[in-house]
């Protein structure tokens, strides 16, 4: 241990019980549906009458995170979005997280507490409540599971599977930002560890390592397409990269699709950073991953509807299945897409 | 890797996608109140009407489990009781649980259906869906997150903090078992790590040790209050040890407890194997953990009525505050309960 970790708390100085006390104490619930939060052996939660939803994350250091450039703040902030996504992907709100956590002796109670900022300030930004949860020592660095519910009209519900043929597609915000912001962190990370007296220059790409390290959620798309009264049939959270999440609605769904190359979304230091990668921008933006933006379909007839509605692009639309995935490139070449978010470390 | 693991499936085979599929290619939802399944950003639930309860765990290999003497099949299924556990003792009824699973490249895919199967045959028994989850790589062995989910009338619910002082403690099955089962394990492990030759033997203690691996919850005990119309005032399930359960209810309902040691449901394995180890009985009963019973509070009136319930045991009483946590031993005398169910692991 280093000198300047000698004022941290060993969280062995608290008990389970105190430990969770100490981190939840300035927790206070703010959604009436929370009945019960914090401090029994479930939250209870009231729906009043509409569905539940209930959605789980798991993420691992070393896997998901590397705490080597990820403030703990941060991590907490993120594990939250990450929840979050997922109840509005289904156009439901979120209204409760519960966090479980795992952790090694190499963390202390200030550490953790960190942690704990993040996740609160993340829960009063999205009006959610931190709701339960688990402790848990760990033998190998940091866990977090993470549950999010929430509650959507029975009406309102849209699921993956029903995109029909001609539905357009549509997407929130911009891609590809936090995949090039983890490889200038990742590079910069590999310089320092050659020459310690190297210091990281992140001058130009503040924009697209915040993606990384602290994305928000167009939490206001879904207000928006509610106050348009639009109901999309099909909705998704996009954070395995934007081609697997398309091609997982277009399988459910039954349908195929295509989409144009220069209606993605691309930030600039997006694509400055693919440059300095030698990267074609499409890659990030197709296949990066963590996201957190919405992919939707509607019916076509919505399309003066949707241009109307502050950040979502129109970026293709739904065919029938039989016509494959398709990308069309500058060129009006098709190409067609393939599903790289995802694969089982070596580890 | 030995040659009698040759045949089993790499799970870098699959995909993301394509693991889950098969792994919950044969799940089939039984509630009615889950409207949507495995396969979408989240699990849909109609609580028609009923407050809604959420819990969450979180299990590591080498804190939780040795997967040493733990079958994965035992390990899922004791992962099921672990969850919805926690949904019995708000005086609710389980619903839906959502699997997290980080799993290293030592897991095969034949490995992780052996886990299924244990989490599906208890999903079936206790009559929850396997309703969603998330999978993950991980570089250091396996990781479980559970969430389960439940409903329970908004007049039936129980917290852990009704409890008032007179009101009668009463507990389910027996205490100590799963602890001492697993100092048996941990013995015979130590035997075999020393002498590969040696064979292990469990004679006389097969229940401590199904206890430990492969536990059940009383869930017809929550049935026959029901039908017995006795509304406890506060209940726990006992995970982390007797003692510590119990004194955690008194502090949330402002009590101090009584119970009698000789009132304490032991088993007659415990005892001989408590005996082995030198041990008195009641250290396993009062702080092993693990024992995935309930413990409940009745008014003082309902004492006839708790006797009719087979499997329930009164043992001791409410008090005052002031009187602190005790427990009368067989000479007559008062010891002090402490807390001892939970340490951080120093490693």
């Amino acid at each position: 241990m280093s000198n300047s970790e000698n004022s941290q708390t060993p969280i062995g100085n608290f008990g389970k019980f105190g430990l969770l006390d100490h981190l939840t104490r300035n927790v206070s619930i703010k959604n009436k549906g929370t009945v019960k939060g914090i401090g029994d052996d479930s939250a209870v939660i009231d729906t009043s009458g509409e569905l539940s939803l209930v959605s789980t994350d798991l993420l691992l250091e070393g896997i998901h995170f590397n705490l080597i450039y990820t403030p703990l703040r941060h991590l907490g902030y993120k594990t939250v979005i990450r929840a979050i996504s997922d109840i509005y992907a289904m156009n439901g709100v979120p209204g409760q997280i519960l966090i479980g956590l795992g952790l090694s002796s190499k963390f202390s109670v200030e550490k953790v507490t960190e942690l704990y900022e993040g996740i609160l300030l993340a829960c009063r930004k999205y009006n959610v409540d931190l709701a339960g949860g688990d402790i848990t020592s760990s033998l190998t660095g940091l866990t977090l599971s993470v549950t999010a519910t929430g509650t959507v009209e029975r009406e309102k519900l849209v699921n993956r599977d029903g995109a029909g043929p001609n539905d357009l597609i549509c997407v929130t915000g911009n891609f590809g930002a936090a995949f090039m912001g983890l490889q200038i962190l990742e590079r910069e990370r590999k310089l320092f560890s050659r020459d310690s007296g190297f210091k990281p220059d992140f001058a130009g790409f503040e924009y697209i390592i915040e993606r990384q390290l602290k994305p928000e959620f167009p939490a206001n798309v879904v207000r928006h397409l509610k106050e348009a009264d639009i109901r999309p049939t099909a909705m998704i959270d996009v954070s395995d990269g934007l081609a697997s999440d398309l091609i997982h609605v277009c399988r459910l769904s039954g349908t195929g699709c295509r989409i144009w190359y220069e209606k993605i979304p691309i930030d600039l230091e997006t694509s400055k950073a693919a440059e300095e990668f030698q990267m074609d921008p499409a890659t990030p933006a197709l296949n990066g991953g963590e996201d957190f933006e919405l992919l939707f379909t509607v019916p076509v007839d919505y399309a003066d509807k949707i241009r109307d509605i502050p950040g979502v692009s129109l970026i293709g639309h739904m065919t029938n299945a039989d016509l494959g995935y398709k990308l069309i490139n500058e060129e009006g070449s098709e190409i067609t897409l393939k599903a790289q978010g995802w694969e089982m470390s070596e580890g």
